[in-house]
């Protein structure tokens, strides 16, 4: 009997910044397939309130389980803050990933100190969400979580090393870090808890001690969702790009965050 | 018989950008009451597309009309760019003033070499709208049109001055201003082409050279709604407001662009 091929992996964010979960991913499981879809027409989620979050959630997962996926990865840190549970009622049959507890694993297994700093969207940081799931693995962490609202223009905008991109880092980061000199008064790693950071990581470490350790939940996401999937497809998988709007525009940003840039006839535009 | 309270005028935006031109237009009537409506579930319109700003748009318009309102201002340049003429289609017993011919007029009686620069969001420049109401005012004028994309958020920031804002203006307009200091090699005028960016003047008159006239459309717009208006209401006037998400955001980014920052009670969350 031919082997079937399999439903695809669904992906979503508001926007591009999830590409940088979707990279992980095709580079943990090469041979799956996957369906991204970048909600570019209400991009940022970051600046909403909770209640906005998951009513367009919802819709970007209804548009991908439309599409027969077996597994949804919520490749965007406000989501996974704000309304994982609302999808898991909604899709109980499917396992849906978030971001943010593979980057608490992620954060709590590289830190010695227990002392964690997390920075992200004004949504992510201000739901508590990173706190409240480091402290569930570890109850004596402590944790430092801060908003960092002008890296996702200046990934967007391409802007991630040199001059400028350093004063932004440093103005942002230098609170959480100036310390006196005495080990473990300021944080030894720092969660990036917005998926437009790690295309920052340069300007980030170049302003961090460095004793710092960075961590993003990209690789640690791609493992918990390795870890779900029973014999990973073989060979290369294919990608189906979806976005809300504005594929001129995705495709141009889409290089930053994903290596390579797409071309504007590759990405199919959806009405949610 | 005793006066009847006239219909207010709406305002809109895609969020507080508009603010600034809220504030020139009360400044320049004090006595009307308004209604500001800020789309801030949605924003920002500049990196959308054309159709979704229409689309939008004329959502906004519906939920201003609905409340009655006498004479609608789009305090957006975004929309003033792509949907104007939409609007105009549907509602035309409505008198509706953009931002874009009062900036390009505002423009033109400035500049003395007929050479003239405009920045903007993404969605304005790249509609080409500045360049061709300049052009329909002086078909000889030379225009040069750029985006600054990080303006808007390191307006809502509240990054507005001090070395990041102006590394951040030199990058965008030192290649616009740039010269070998001959006289009309470079614009003598500089259009804020974008609600955001008047918080940002400060900034911008520090990186670009002392002859450039600076225009924004904020004044010309509220002078061309005075000019619609017979007698203009007595007394000092109210300001209901209106957004479709976050009151909290909105109440805290609000001091930046209207001078006092508003309270989140006062703000009412619509659905549009």
């Amino acid at each position: 009997m031919a082997p079937i091929r399999r439903a695809p992996i669904g992906v979503f964010d508001s926007g591009v910044g999830g590409l940088t979960v979707l990279r992980a991913l095709r580079s943990a499981l090469p041979g799956e397939d996957f369906i991204y879809l970048g909600d570019t027409a209400r991009l940022p989620y970051g600046t909403k309130s909770a209640d906005t979050v998951v009513r367009y959630s919802l819709q970007c997962a209804d548009a991908l389980v439309a599409r027969d996926i077996r597994c949804l990865v919520v490749a965007c840190n406000t989501v996974s803050a704000s309304a994982l549970g609302a999808l898991r009622s909604r899709y109980p049959a499917i396992p849906i990933i978030g971001v943010i507890e593979p980057g608490a694993m992620a954060a709590v297994a590289a830190s010695r100190s227990r002392h964690i700093a997390v920075i992200g969207t004004e949504g992510t940081i201000g739901g508590g969400a990173y706190t409240a799931a480091i402290r569930r693995l570890d109850p004596a962490a402590r944790v430092i979580a801060r908003p960092c609202s002008l890296f996702v223009a200046m990934a967007e905008e391409g802007w991630v090393d040199g001059a400028i991109a350093e004063s932004v880092a440093r103005r942002y980061l230098e609170p959480i870090f100036s310390s006196d000199g005495v080990p473990g008064q300021t944080p030894d790693t720092l969660v990036l808890g917005c998926t437009h950071f790690p295309v920052l990581a340069g300007a980030i470490r170049a302003v961090i001690p460095d004793s710092v350790r960075i961590v993003d939940s990209a690789e640690t996401t791609a493992a918990a969702v390795l870890a779900q999937l029973e014999n990973p497809a073989p060979g290369r998988g294919a990608v189906r790009w979806l976005a809300t709007d504005g594929a001129a525009r995705f495709a141009r940003v889409s290089g930053t965050f994903l290596g390579t840039a797409l071309h504007a006839d590759d990405i199919e535009i959806i009405d949610l």
